[in-house]
């Protein structure tokens, strides 16, 4: 079975939104075993959309779409499932069902513009929706690939795929090859120079059908390994080999990356039983807020101070004005001082602080728009660390945080618990 | 001039990376006048790559394309084109340069690997990259689109473009008709009902050639404008017409959504000369994140206390132990003192508090997932309000920091400075 998904939307055409539901059914159908190999993008425009589901249906089993289904003059996406099919729209009892229970629970009207959501092609079965009024819709028809309709909006989208397309999906798939994927992070090697380094390996490891893809990231390289195996076979000694032989060349640079950074972090940081607060200045809670992405993050993130401006530096975290005049907000000893002070404030185990310039106005001739200065408080020290990041304001900011917990990273992996 | 946009990449196909470099260069194409109708994003095959070049030759004048240009063996992209265009890849005295130049800024080598970075396909000229070793390339022959090839890195992107690409392009269209674009905001009418209030408008508008978008997004529906002007014609008159319907039907619900939320309220503030502080619980930092975002904010941006612990409430924000024990720290009473006491703490205009349940776990019968309490403090009153929002965990923080910004948009736009 080989998949293709199309997102549908004027929207995503002229770049207003970032599809970023492409990405999440192309991992969730590449984690229960069926290859994607083509995201398309096109606006609400019938002929566009079936245009793309014509030419997707030569050579793929199963089509995702998503966005198109709601209940204005510019959805297109079920005419266009109909006329792909060759099939009229008909009225779903089971979806006006679902429509009106979902509106009283509103405090809503069914009214007549919400009918057309309980009409569905005629080879399609609705999809329960738990969160709007747009029903889902699975579609086959003899001859044809099967085709998913879902939802635009991100969590109707997900809620419908989690509720009704996986487990059903799944079912048709468990007697295939599985597709499994390890990736690990090498921190502080240049892409090229892993891949000199590696090159042999890579050879051999290609041969023996393990796909091996670089994908630079800040200072730390991403390696993915990507292999197909039956579905009896455990994955575990393949990736036994594969570990042994980063281990053995880059020791500690190793780090598994199949979590997130702010995931892995909290990992560790849970399992050694310590907590974290940090101090942003540039970053303005951007660390924080990574930080907190992961479910759990209360066992170790007891939180932070956003000291955004001079005040709050003086006010929350006993920066001295005499440091600010002096050397300025952006410098080590600020770096030092939010780092050891936020640790003490919390009574936490680490605090980090970060300080520096984000851009695009601010620069200087000494202190240039990405210089940004990061202080790591432990128990026993507080190092300052000094990068010049390069790029727009995302970018700085991003790269910040990423640093941050990279060298959080280093001191967990490199140190056992002060305890 | 019409466009598309090919984005190349495993990891991309695969979803372990959001397409965000689709969105962007769709976006600046739309801005320049030039329309994209087509984002694909395929993997690092060669056949593939090459196959929606030529699909897309078809009806597209300009092909954008991101990612493949790596120094690695799964980077394809350079091979694709030179083999799309029928010509050899040849190497550039100029791409050697820049890459030895940036090399050297970096303390690094010259490898063998990177003097593959340095060959072009022979109708393509190489475009400087600051950020990296990979140039763009921009490529022409008589009787195919213009195919212009980026980096896949998002800052090296996005400087090409800056750069390099948009400078040329411009001068290219600049005597073709624009899309001009103009979205507004309409806060608590659902879509189906905006759209029965706006029908009869809305066929009047697509009449005179305006097209009309239903953008729902949590309890704000945006409406996208979008039409075609002659380079002379200003853009203001229709505005005009647009926006003073919409004013009439919905009076102050109605705001301008050109710029994101957050630079909206930032304008209003700064204009004002009011500031803000913020009192995170279940957001973590997301919310001081996303203020922070817009360039400039320090203006009215104060900062914030993370108070994602118990403790930290009680430390920071004065919330005693009693209220913890009886309500709860997701409470009307716990969002009040926050909200209230940070604006003391920070001596601002205004304080906002969140606390809430993001879940997936933590939730109870009575304050199940996604239950929300957001406090705006303002110079005369603390008002708390309570919200049930649906859907995973990003969804939650990022509805709970939205209501947060939308809330106190209704305050800015609803009375007039304190002082």
């Amino acid at each position: 079975m080989k998949g293709a998904i199309i997102a549908i939307g004027d929207e995503l055409c002229i770049g207003d939104v970032v599809n970023s539901n492409a990405a999440y059914l192309a991992r969730k159908c590449t984690e229960i075993g069926i290859p994607v190999d083509r995201h398309v993008t096109v606006g609400d425009n019938l002929e566009h959309i079936v245009a793309e589901l014509q030419r997707l249906a030569i050579e793929h089993d199963l089509i995702l779409t998503t966005g198109g289904l709601g209940p204005t003059h510019d959805d297109r996406t079920k005419e266009a499932i109909a006329q792909f099919f060759g099939v009229p729209l008909q009225h779903s009892e089971q979806a006006e069902q679902w429509i009106r229970q979902y509106l009283t629970l509103q405090q809503r009207e069914y009214t007549e513009r919400q009918a057309t959501q309980s009409t569905v092609p005629a080879c399609c079965k609705p999809l329960y929706n738990a969160y709007g009024t747009a029903p889902g819709l699975w579609c086959e028809k003899s001859g044809f690939p099967t085709v998913i309709a879902l939802p635009g909006v991100p969590a109707e989208m997900r809620f419908i795929v989690a509720n009704s397309v996986l487990p059903e999906l799944q079912q048709r798939v468990r007697n295939q090859p599985r597709i499994l994927l390890r990736t690990y992070g090498i921190i502080g090697i240049p892409e090229a120079e892993l891949f000199e380094q590696l090159s042999e390996d890579v050879r051999r490891w290609e041969n023996e059908g393990i796909t091996v893809a670089f994908l630079p990231s800040a200072k730390l390289v991403r390696l993915r390994f990507r292999w197909t195996a039956p579905p009896s076979v455990s994955a575990e000694e393949r990736i036994a080999d594969i570990e042994s032989v980063l281990r053995q060349r880059f020791g500690r640079r190793v780090i598994s990356y199949d979590a997130p950074l702010e995931a892995t972090i909290g990992t560790l940081l849970a399992e050694r039983g310590e907590t974290l607060a940090v101090a942003e200045s540039c970053t303005g809670g951007y660390l924080g807020k990574r930080i907190t992405d992961i479910p759990g993050s209360s066992r170790y993130f007891l939180g932070g101070i956003i000291v955004y401006s001079n005040e709050a530096k003086k006010r929350f975290l006993d920066v001295p004005q005499e440091i600010l005049d002096t050397v300025g907000a952006v410098s080590r000893e600020v770096a030092e001082l939010l780092a050891a002070n936020v640790r003490t404030a919390f009574s936490s185990t680490y605090g980090i602080g970060i300080t520096g310039i984000a851009g695009p106005g601010g620069g200087t001739p000494q202190k240039p728009v990405g210089t940004v200065w990061i202080g790591i408080a432990t128990p026993s020290a507080v190092t300052p660390h000094l990068f010049h990041f390069k790029g727009d304001r995302e970018t700085i900011r991003r790269a910040a945080t990423t640093h941050a917990l990279l060298l959080l990273l280093e001191q967990l992996t490199a140190t056992t618990p002060a305890t």
